[in-house]
């Protein structure tokens, strides 16, 4: 018989094999070949282990194993889509903990008074459709006919028509909905797509927040005078002030001093020429924070200092808040029995923030969440060069069977 | 009989009929239909004077007054060729100049011992086939068949091939360089294409330098990581560092106190997503001076920056020379005419640099040259918006006209 290391190797290895971009990363866009491949691949596993195998109207497979009561379930996987030429890692490894608890309960002869389900969901990442966390947003009962009328993928095709191809009834998608009554809680292992595990060399992430997120758009405009005619007291030019701006922005989440972040990753400059002083510059500040007044404090410091660059200037600015989500915190009990549970296996941990939304930021607007990360090396994400190491792998997995042990209330 | 005033009225408006773009700015491409036009409106209005016309072989139309002696001509005009949806004065207001005194040279029966040459040029722009300066480049020798076959318009067509079917020889093209003992001088006047004579409330600038340019073009490479996983302290982010030299850029031109100046009109940040640190930043900066060495300390003052900024950070940053025109004096004797003319005539003047490029700039390398200019409105260029009123441009007429009748000895 395989060990456990074997096993999660032989899963990763073999969802490998969907894939419409062999060679270059991993793409595996929802309701494509590949993701019928990688379903098939799951679903005969799971009926190998005698559990009542289907899909949600929202295109997640499950797996449900029964409790020794009618009890709500508790939830445990990921997403098993990817980016384009992204990584083995992002999704996958969070279904094959899924996979390899359900058979380590199975192999254990474990009885739970809760009932236990696996859960590999669609289309978080977006990459076809362009509306991530779909499978999530669809047990909350965020999703209607009308979205999938709406959204199409790069070839027109719209998801009402893709799932109905697939073999869905688009028109049932509210039928997804899941409430507290049927859900006890959902737990999700994921790589962590940052440094900070592998640079502290830590076994395991225990995530206590996922960030709230706002994006601030900052448009300033000036005058596009010529380049060469233009005395430099004589200029509108937005792009100095926009960059004495940016300059001061890394101050703003380190003053806060609880790991909120903001980056500028989105500039652009118009017209856009070497002999031409920009008439206009705009870009995006991305902040998060597991405190919404951090991110507030932020915000209001980076309007304090668009104010004094911009004063005794002609350059004017405005703002818009593009995208504002506020942070969801993982459930107290579920963390603490991550905590004791890694103690007691003798893993090294970090209490940690995701920095990155997931299946489980939805699932707790309904329910009891919890989130373990697994290191990333370098920090890599969404590129073929993501990896974790099965190892880590491992340990991120056994903590989480500890845990629903407990929260299934296992029967000794 | 028409006043001069109503004589470049006139002319301006006539011009402004070969127009590929009516109602949206002016688009004269060189060799096109609306060069025809032009071209034929120019040669009919030069006839009537009596004039030697021809043209050279890179397509710039010449007529000629014969001099009492034979001796170098004094050439006198602009281009007439317009950047895409741009204004009716930048190059016409100069070739209109030169048609207007060679208009006043024939009706007050004026002899000079220096022939005077009316010249309008083409492809100064480099709007049709991105080759600017050219009529005056194949003038300096700096043109040969090669370059023809090389550049193309946005069709395909080559040079070579537009000015084969125009009626050219293309492998003549060499033969329109000329030399200082058949040039004595050129003297253009253009549209400031800037907002001082405007500001200032004065009738024209006598331009003295036509400024050096040099492009610096400068990338700095970080890391691009997850903006929401990577903590502020893991960061390798050039966005920041380039906005924290970006910031301080206006203070180096303004120290050099002799209207030198700098800007950064292009800037690109890659990958250019709001999620993501940016991995690389690419910028280039535009730096003007009458003085070669305020250009070398500008650039020395930049790299300053970019040491002190990276310095201590994961970022590094490696610059590149773009372009490196040097300075270019006008002619001393000249500019003294220009001077004594104006003041003579009681109009005011400033002494000026020319910030951009002009055919000017490329005739001064083989001859003496001299550049006028009048006010445009909001200094605004390249633009439909461009004007300069009439009564301003005749100043300019009047100021060169004097100029001419002492260059070439006018015999009273």
């Amino acid at each position: 018989m395989k060990t456990r290391l074997e096993r999660i190797q032989q899963d990763l290895e073999n969802l490998q094999q969907f894939n419409a971009t062999p060679e270059k990363g991993l793409t595996r866009f929802s309701l494509t070949e590949e993701d019928r491949g990688a379903r098939e691949y799951l679903r005969k596993e799971l009926q190998k282990l005698d559990l009542n195998v289907y899909e949600d109207p929202a295109g997640s497979l499950f797996g449900r194993r029964a409790g020794t009561e009618d009890l709500p379930a508790i939830l445990i996987g990921s997403h098993f889509d990817s980016v384009k030429n992204g990584g083995h890692f992002d999704g996958p490894a969070g279904v094959i903990m899924a996979l390899e608890i359900m058979r380590t309960l199975q192999d254990e002869k474990i009885q739970t008074r809760y009932p236990i389900e696996f859960v590999a969901m669609i289309e978080e990442e977006g990459g076809r459709f362009g509306s991530g966390v779909f499978g999530s947003r669809a047990m909350a009962g965020l999703v209607d006919y009308e979205l999938l009328l709406k959204r199409r993928d790069a070839d027109g095709i719209s998801m009402a028509e893709a799932f109905e191809s697939f073999g869905f009834n688009p028109r049932e998608i509210e039928k997804a909905k899941r409430t507290k009554d049927q859900v006890k809680a959902f737990i999700e292992l994921h790589i962590e797509q940052g440094p900070v595990l592998e640079s502290r060399g830590s076994d395991i992430g225990i995530v206590e927040f996922i960030v709230g997120i706002t994006q601030l758009k900052v448009t300033l405009k000036g005058r596009p005078d010529h380049a060469g005619t233009t005395p430099m007291d004589m200029r509108a030019d937005p792009l100095v002030v926009a960059s004495q701006v940016i300059a001061r922005i890394p101050d703003f989440p380190v003053a806060e001093k609880n790991g909120s972040v903001s980056t500028v990753g989105v500039l652009e400059v118009k017209p856009g020429a070497s002999n031409i002083v920009p008439e206009s510059v705009t870009f995006v500040v991305d902040i998060r924070s597991k405190d919404s007044e951090s991110i507030e404090r932020i915000v209001g410091k980076i309007t304090e200092a668009l104010d004094s660059a911009s004063q005794g200037t002609p350059v004017s600015y405005e703002t818009e808040i593009l995208l504002g989500v506020k942070p969801v915190p993982m459930e107290k009990g579920i963390v603490a029995s991550f905590r004791e549970n890694a103690e007691a296996l003798g893993f090294s941990y970090e209490m940690m923030l995701s920095g990155a939304g997931h299946d489980a930021m939805i699932m707790g607007l309904f329910t009891d969440v919890g989130l373990i990360f697994v290191p990333s090396r370098d920090g890599r994400s969404h590129c073929p060069e993501e990896w974790t190491d099965y190892e880590d792998l491992q340990k991120g997995i056994e903590v989480i069977y500890e845990t629903i042990l407990q929260l299934g209330e296992a029967i000794k």
